[in-house]
């Protein structure tokens, strides 16, 4: 592929981020997608043969990878696990307010819209959050915790963060992030 | 109105419940509600005049006082606060199981999409989710917290539920919400 195909598949994959998070899965037609992004309809299906799900899977992956990746940088710091999910949760309650309460977890609202009803991206949402639960465990396994007791904290700590991001979002206010900050360091011991 | 009319009400708004709970806000269009409720057009604009969004205000309003009355039912057998979060967890996680995984919070997945984009339905989720708050809250209190300390635990074991909720509609799993049963007790002191 081409710089500019390359060009083209990046600005639709970040056109779709854009309108799958303010609007979810069903409020984002491909018309939409086309006319935010400015890509033509054609580029669309040559990069994306499966259409709007594979394009919404991509959008994902990709969100869930920074979030990933966050973890990943925010860990070499070298912080017990607990100062790391306070420090994600800053950063969601950061990125909600730099958004004007627009951008919480950026996989939540099309992860809730798609549980029932769309099977394949319904497996993409649950991998990536488990991705960013298995991080937490693995660390909380390297501070003394057995296998499956930091399995079920990190899944703690990551409920407290989804939850509070999503009252977050409703109330469009950080205090529900700010109070789940304290509250994951009470969880996760330290 | 008379009986019939109540009965086409409750019908539109029943047939509403189902459908955004399934398929969120934006996936469910009115002529979905016609066709799945049987009711005349005519008749969902005779009851609600303001259309689909004075529609899903109504379901929203209904599934979410449900909740606040299971909360009051589960606080009429005398149990502390941490004890009637986890029998609300345990009360959302057998309805999850029991509709194969498809219900999680009634309310959970509009409020997400709504968020961002409608500042009336978005209004209509913060109350019900503050209403449920408050019952904790009050709870609380009377348990000697002071205010403050009442309304930020209460926030916590509420983020507790709704991100365990995701997790486990996203899991198909009800495992999120067992090990935030085992969490909101540690939250709450008990």
């Amino acid at each position: 592929m081409g710089v500019k195909g390359e060009q083209t598949r990046a600005r639709l994959i970040a056109g779709t981020r854009e309108l799958i998070e303010a609007q979810g899965y069903s409020g984002t037609g491909l018309n939409r997608i086309v006319a935010a992004t400015g890509a033509p309809r054609g580029s669309l299906y040559f990069h994306f043969p499966g259409g709007k799900d594979q394009l919404v899977a991509a959008a994902l992956t990709q969100a869930g990878q920074e979030v990933e990746a966050l973890l990943a940088a925010l860990a070499a710091g070298g912080a017990d696990t607990a100062a790391l999910a306070e420090r994600l949760i800053e950063a969601f309650a950061e990125r909600l307010e730099l958004s004007g309460y627009t951008s919480g977890c950026p996989i939540a609202t099309v992860a809730l819209e798609v549980a029932g009803t769309n099977e394949s991206l319904r497996t993409v949402c649950a991998e990536l959050y488990a991705g960013w639960q298995r991080v937490l465990a693995v660390r909380l396994e390297g501070e003394g915790f057995g296998p499956a007791k930091a399995e079920a904290a990190a899944g703690q700590a990551l409920a407290l963060l989804e939850g509070a991001a999503l009252l977050a979002s409703v109330h469009r206010s950080r205090e529900p992030l700010d109070h789940a900050r304290h509250a994951v360091r009470h969880l996760l011991g330290g």
